[in-house]
C-alpha cells in the first residue's frame, strides 16, 4: 500500500465517520426514533432527554457521556457494563501515557537517524514515505540510539503494570460494592447442585437433596428445585406462545380492517397446513384460538410428567441467608470431587438449563473436546487467512485474474481497492466466527450464559490474534519471501518481528476502518434504524411487535471485546516499532470510550449481571498482549543487532510475576464471594417463596396464578424448617 | 562389581540379617527390654504380651503382624501409619502382580536369545555371567522378542493404575470414616486464621477478630485465640522446666545416697557457672529450689506482657460445630485472598507457632527461597556423588591411590570393600540430609509439623530420585565413556537407558543391603536398646528419665518414605530391562510390610495425627516414579533400535491423564473437609472451654490451675455467644 492510498483510506474512513455523526444528530432528535435512540430510558420508564435540555447543540450526548459517572452506568447498564468501562479506561490510559513520553522522545530520534532504509525494511513496501523516518526501521542496526527504544519498552510496560493493578483492586472493590447490596437479589441465595448421585431404595430426589442438606445445614436450609428435562413442554409452550401471537396479530388485522368504508371488516384467514402457505384456507381466529385451547390442558399435563418423571441429578438449592449460599458454593461436600458439586447459582435469566443435569465427566470430555475443535478451527483458519492477505494485494490480484487488469489500472479503482480490499475481506471473514464460538462454548455444558459468553470470547480473542494479527503479519511476509525465511529459520517471534514493519500501515488503516466506520455505525444505529421503521411499517400490527422491533439487545460485550482485544494488541506491538499508531489507538479507545458510554447509558440493555466476572479474563488477556509484545519486542531488537538486546529478558519475566501476583491477591474474589461481602445486612427479609419461584423454567410455571401455591409444591417438595419465611 | 562380589554381598547382608533376627528373638523375650520392644503399649496402659501367649515360638511376632487388621494399627498408631500400610501393601501388589507375569514369561524370552552380549551392555561390567542372560541386554537389537517386553512394559503400567486407583479410593474412605468418627476432637472445632489486617483506631485484637467473624458466623461462632510472640516466656518456661528436672534429679541423688552405710545422705552440689562446671560450690538442692521460686513470678508477669503486647496477627479460631468449622476452613472471607486467610486448623501438639503469624508475602517469598536453594542442594550434591560412585570402583581407587594396591590386591578385602564400599557411602550421604531439609521445609512458614515433614520428604523424594538413581547410573557412564556420550548427545532418559545395564548389579546389591540389614536393624532395635541401657546405668537418676530414655519416637516416615521411593523407583525402572530386580522388590516391601506392621503395633507412637494428608504425596511420587519408567523404557527400547519403540509413546500420556483423573477426583477432600462427612453427629456435646485450652501455649498456661477460668478470660476474650456451652 502506497502513501497516497493511506491518506485516501483515512479520508474516506473520516468522511464516513462526520456523515454518520450528521445523521445521528439529525434522527436522533425525531421522536418517532427515540425508540431507537433511547430505548434504554424507555424501557426503564425514563424520560428520554431526562436530565438534559433539548438544545439544538449536536454535542449535548458527548456532554452526557463525560459527566456520567460510575454510578449511572451501573444503575443503567450493570456492574458489567461499569467494568468494561474500567476496561477501556485502563487501556486508553495504558496509550495515552505510553504516547506522552514515546511520541516526542522517539519521534525525534527516529526521525533524525541518517539511515537509509532498505526497501524491505520500510513500512510503505518501498515507496519510502515519510511515516517511514518516524518508525523505528530509520535507526540503522547496532545503533546506539536504539537505547532510547529500550527504554520505550521498559516505560510501556510499567505504565501497564501499575494501571492493570489499579484497576484490578478498582473492579474488586466495585464487584464488592455490588454484593454488598442490601437489596435482595435472588442468585445471593441460591446454589447450584449438580452431579446428584443415583437414588437409592426408593427415596424421591427430593427427600434425597433434601435430607443430604438439612444435614449439614440444619438451619439455613430452605427448599430445593430439582432440575427436570423440559423438552416436551419447551416445546408445547413456544407453540403455544406462537399461536397467541398469531390470534393477536390476526385480532389486530381484523380490528385494523374496521375502517369507515368496511364497518364490519374483514375476517383475516390462513392455511393450516405448513407456515400458514398449503392447507385449507380457515377463518384465523377461530382456528389460533381452538389451537390454543387444545393446547394449555395438552401443556399442564406434560408439565406434571416433567415434574414428576423427568428429575435429573441436578438441583437448584434456597437457603434463606446470603452467608451460608455465598459459603456452600465454596465447599467441598462430598469426598469425592464428582459428587454433589456446589456452585454459586447464576441468576435464572441466564441459565443453560439444558447444560445443568450434564454430569462431571461429560462435562470434562466435552470440555476438551471444544478445546481441540477450537485448536483445530485456529489452526486452519491461518491458511485461508494467509491466502487472502497475500492475494489481496493488487499486484498479485493482476496476475492471478488478469482478466481484472483494465478496471484495476484505473487509478480510483486502484486506490480504493488497495487501501480496502484486505480490511474488508478480514471483517467479513471474522464476523462469522463468533455465534459458532458460542455455540461450541456451549457444548462443553457450562451451566450459564454469560459463562458460555465469556469462554467464546477467550477463544475468540486467540483467534484473533493467531491469525488476523500473527497470520497477517506472518503471512504477509511468507507470501512476499519464503526464500528469506527458510534461510533463517528462527523462532515464531523472531519471524514476526522481521515481519512486522512491512504490515504496519495494513494495521494503521485497519484500526482506522474499526473507529471511523465502526463506531461510526454504531453511534448513528442506522442498520437498527432501517430495520425497525422496515417492520414497523410492514410487519408489526400489535403493540408487542412493535416493541419487539426495537429491543436494543445488550451489549454483546462478549464480541466487542475480543475485537478491541485485537486493536490494543496491534497498537502495543507496534508501540515502540511505529509510535505514530499510538495516536490511532488512543482514537480508538478514547472514540469508544465516549460512543459507548452513550450507548449504555441510553440504549442497551444488559441481559444479565455477573457482577463483573468479566474482568480477569480482561485482565489476562491485557497481560497475554503484554507478553507478545514483549517478545515481539526481543525479537526485534535482535533483528536490528542490537547486541544489548538481553537488557529485556527481565521484562517478560516480571510480566509473567506480575500476573501471578495479581492472580493469586484478587482472582478467588471473582470465582466466589467473600463471605465478608455476603455477611451484610439486608434492607428487607427476603421473599423465600419469591426467591425459589423466580427459578421456574417458563415452560413450567407457564399456566399457573402466580399465587398457585400448590404448584409450586409440587416442583418443590417442601420441607418444614424452623426458620421458614 | 563381579558375580562373586555380588553373591558375597547378597550373603553378607543375609547372614547379617539372620543374626539380628536371632539377637531379637533372645532379647526381646526379657523383661528388662519390654520398654524398648513394647513402648506404644506399655505408653497405652497395656500389657506387652495381650492377646497373645508367649510361647518359646520365636516367630509368634510374625503371626501377630500378619494377623492384624488395619483396625488394630488405626487404633495403635492412627490413620496416618494405616496410610503406610496402604502404601507398602500398594506397592508389594504391584510388584508381585508385575512379578507373576514378568518372571516366567521374560526371562526365558531373554535367556533363549542367541545374542552374544558386548562388553559395554553387561550387567557385569563385562564378566558374562548368568545374570546377564536373564536381562533384556542378551536379547539382540531390532529382535522380535523385544514384543515380549513391550506387552510387559504395559502390563507393569496398568497393574501400577489399577492398584493405585484402588489405594487412592481406599485411603479416602479410610479418612472419611476418621473424620466422621463421634468422638470429639479438637482441631475438628478450630480454624486457624492468618494475615488479619493491622487494626484500626483503638480497638484490641480480640475486639477486631470477635466482631469479625460473630458477624459472619453469628450462631457457630465460639471463641478466638489470638496467636502471641511467646519468645521470653518460652525461655523463662525452659529453664524453669530445667531446674525442675535438676531439682528432682539432685532429690533422687539426695535420696539414693542415704545408704544403711550413710542414714544422712550426701547433699549434692553443683556450681553457679557455666553448665555447671565452673563458679561458686553451693548445695544443688536448695540452689535449684531458690531459682525455680525466682523464676515463677517472672514467668507469669512474661506470660501476661506476651498476651497483652505481643499478639500477633493470626488467630486460632473456634466454633461450636464441625461443619461450619470445615466450612470456614475452606471459604474465601476477604475479597483479597492475602488478608483473612483460613485453613484447618492442625493439631495443637503440631503447631509451628513461630510460623504462625508469618505473612502471606513473607510465606511466599520465603518459599520460593527455599525451593531455590533445595534446586542447588540437589544439583550441587550431583557432582560428588557422581565423584563417589565412579571413584569407588577397585580399579579406580588403585589408580588414584596407588599406595593402596598392596591392600587391594588381596582376594577378601577386594571382594568386600568391592560389594559394599560404593552402598556404604551412599548411606552415610544420604544419612545427613533429612534434618536439613526438615529446617529448610520448616522455614518455608509452614504452620504445622506433619505438612513440614511432608515438604521435606518431597524434597528428599527429588533428591534420592534425581542424585542416587539418576546420579548414580549416569555418573558411572559419564565415568566410563565420557567420549561416547559426547558423540551423541541425546535426551537425558536416552543416557540413562544407556546406563541403566551397567548399574544393575550395583542396585541390586543396594536393595539387598537396605532390606536386609536395614529392617535387621529396625526389628532388632540394637541400638535404642544400648543407648537406653547406657542411659539407665549412668545417666537417668529420676523415673521421669528413665522414660525419656526409652520413648520410641515415631514412625518418622518423613524419611522412610523417600526411602522406599527410591526403592521403588529402581525396581521399576529395572523391572522389565532386569525382571530378577522384582525379586528384591517383593523381598523389601514384603520384609519392610511384616516388620514395619510389628514396629508399629508394639514400638512406635504417632507424634501427630493428619488423617492420611500424606497419602496424595505417596500417590503423586508412585505416579512420579511410573514416569520415569516408562520415559527410561522409551530410551531404552530406542536403544534396542526396536522400529516399533513408538507403541510405547501412549503410556506417559496415560500416565499423565491418570494422575489428572485421579487427583482432580480425590485430592481436595484431603486438603479440607467433606461437610458431608462433618456433619456426622458426635456422642458427646463437645466443651468448648476445654478444647479451647487445648490451644494453650504451654509455657503461657504453665504455672495456672486447669480450672482457672479467670485466666482463660485473660488470654481469650470471653464473646457472649447465645449457643455458648
Amino acid at each position: 500500500m502506497d502513501f497516497s492510498s493511506f491518506l485516501t483510506s483515512l479520508g474516506t474512513s473520516f468522511v464516513i465517520f462526520v456523515v454518520l455523526m450528521l445523521i445521528f444528530t439529525w434522527l436522533s432528535r425525531k421522536p418517532g426514533n427515540h425508540v431507537v435512540y433511547y430505548p434504554n430510558r424507555i424501557i426503564k420508564g425514563m424520560d428520554p432527554y431526562e436530565g438534559t435540555r433539548l438544545t439544538r447543540n449536536p454535542f449535548t450526548w458527548i456532554k452526557e457521556a463525560i459527566s456520567s459517572t460510575e454510578v449511572d452506568v451501573i444503575r443503567h447498564s450493570g456492574v458489567d457494563a461499569a467494568v468494561y468501562f474500567v476496561y477501556l479506561s485502563t487501556v486508553l490510559g495504558i496509550l495515552v501515557l505510553s504516547g506522552v513520553i514515546l511520541l516526542p522522545v522517539l519521534l525525534p530520534v527516529a526521525y533524525t537517524a541518517e539511515k537509509k532504509i532498505a526497501a524491505n525494511e520500510t513500512t510503505s513496501e518501498g515507496t519510502f514515505n515519510e511515516l517511514d523516518k518516524l518508525s523505528m526501521g530509520h535507526i540503522a542496526q547496532k545503533s546506539h540510539r536504539l537505547w532510547a527504544f529500550v527504554v520505550a519498552t521498559y516505560w510501556v510496560s510499567f505504565v501497564t503494570y501499575y494501571l492493570l493493578w489499579r484497576a484490578y483492586k478498582h473492579v474488586s472493590s466495585m464487584r464488592a460494592e455490588a454484593l454488598m447490596s442490601s437489596e435482595v437479589k435472588n442468585e445471593q441465595f441460591a446454589v447450584l447442585v449438580r452431579d446428584i448421585p443415583p437414588l437409592q431404595n426408593g427415596q424421591t430426589r427430593n427427600e434425597q437433596v433434601d435430607s443430604y442438606f438439612k444435614a449439614i445445614y440444619p438451619d439455613s436450609y430452605y427448599k430445593s428445585m430439582i432440575i427436570t428435562d423440559n423438552k416436551v413442554p419447551n416445546k408445547i409452550f413456544s407453540e403455544l406462545e406462537g399461536y397467541r401471537k398469531k390470534l393477536a396479530r390476526s385480532e389486530a388485522i381484523y380490528a385494523g380492517s374496521k375502517g369507515t368504508a368496511n364497518p364490519e371488516g374483514t375476517r383475516p384467514t390462513t392455511k393450516t397446513g405448513f407456515m400458514g402457505l398449503v392447507g385449507n384456507q380457515v377463518d384465523a381466529i377461530e382456528y389460533y384460538d381452538e389451537k390454543i385451547r387444545e393446547l394449555v390442558p395438552k401443556l399442564e399435563s406434560e408439565q406434571k410428567i416433567a415434574m414428576k418423571d423427568k428429575q435429573q441429578s441436578a438441583a437448584v438449592i434456597f437457603f434463606n441467608n446470603r452467608v451460608t449460599a455465598a459459603s456452600a458454593a465454596q465447599c467441598l461436600h462430598d469426598t469425592m470431587v464428582d459428587k454433589w458439586t456446589a456452585m454459586e447459582a447464576p441468576e435464572a435469566r441466564q441459565l443453560l438449563w439444558t447444560n445443568l443435569s450434564k454430569n462431571f465427566y461429560e462435562r470434562l470430555i466435552r470440555q476438551y473436546l471444544v478445546y481441540f475443535i477450537v485448536f483445530l478451527t485456529i489452526f486452519f483458519y491461518m491458511i485461508p487467512i494467509g491466502l487472502i492477505s497475500a492475494l489481496t494485494t493488487l499486484d498479485n490480484l493482476k496476475k492471478l485474474l488478469p482478466f481484472l487488469k483494465p478496471v484495476l489500472d484505473q487509478a480510483t479503482v486502484r486506490t480504493i481497492l488497495g487501501a480496502y480490499l484486505p480490511q474488508i475481506a478480514l471483517i467479513v471473514f471474522l464476523a462469522l466466527l463468533p455465534s459458532f464460538l458460542l455455540f461450541l462454548s456451549k457444548a462443553e455444558g457450562i451451566p450459564s450464559l454469560s459463562h458460555a459468553e465469556r469462554a467464546a470470547s477467550g477463544k475468540y480473542f486467540y483467534f484473533s490474534v493467531l491469525n488476523v494479527f500473527i497470520g497477517v503479519t506472518v503471512g504477509h511476509t511468507l507470501f512476499d519471501s519464503l526464500k528469506t525465511i527458510e534461510k533463517n529459520p528462527d523462532s515464531v517471534f523472531n519471524v514476526l518481528a522481521a515481519s512486522l514493519p512491512g504490515s504496519a500501515t495494513f494495521f494503521l488503516t485497519f484500526v482506522a476502518l474499526k473507529f471511523f466506520v465502526g463506531y461510526g455505525l454504531e453511534l448513528s444505529r442506522i442498520i437498527p434504524l432501517i430495520i425497525y421503521h422496515l417492520k414497523k411499517k410492514y410487519l408489526c400490527k400489535t403493540e408487542d411487535e412493535v416493541k419487539a422491533a426495537w429491543a436494543p439487545g445488550d451489549l454483546k460485550y462478549g464480541t466487542r471485546f475480543p475485537n478491541d482485544m485485537l486493536i490494543l494488541t496491534i497498537v502495543l506491538c507496534y508501540s515502540v516499532i511505529a509510535p505514530i499508531i499510538l495516536l490511532f489507538g488512543v482514537l480508538y479507545f478514547g472514540l469508544g470510550w465516549l460512543i459507548l458510554r452513550n450507548q449504555v447509558l441510553k440504549v442497551y440493555v444488559p441481559a444479565y449481571e455477573t457482577y463483573g466476572r468479566m474482568w480477569p479474563h480482561m485482565y489476562n488477556r491485557i497481560a497475554a498482549s503484554l507478553l507478545l509484545y514483549q517478545a515481539t519486542m526481543l525479537g526485534y531488537f535482535g533483528a536490528k543487532e542490537f547486541i544489548y538486546t538481553p537488557v529485556l529478558i527481565p521484562l517478560p519475566i516480571l510480566t509473567l510475576v506480575f500476573i501471578y501476583l495479581c492472580t493469586m491477591k484478587y482472582y478467588r474474589f471473582f470465582q466466589t464471594t467473600a463471605l465478608d461481602v455476603a455477611c451484610r445486612e439486608l434492607k428487607d427479609t427476603p421473599n423465600m417463596e419469591g426467591v425459589l419461584r423466580s427459578y421456574l423454567a417458563r415452560s413450567l410455571s407457564a399456566e399457573k396464578g402466580t399465587d398457585d401455591f400448590q404448584f409450586v409444591n409440587d416442583l418443590v417438595h417442601v420441607s418444614i424448617v424452623a426458620s421458614m419465611v
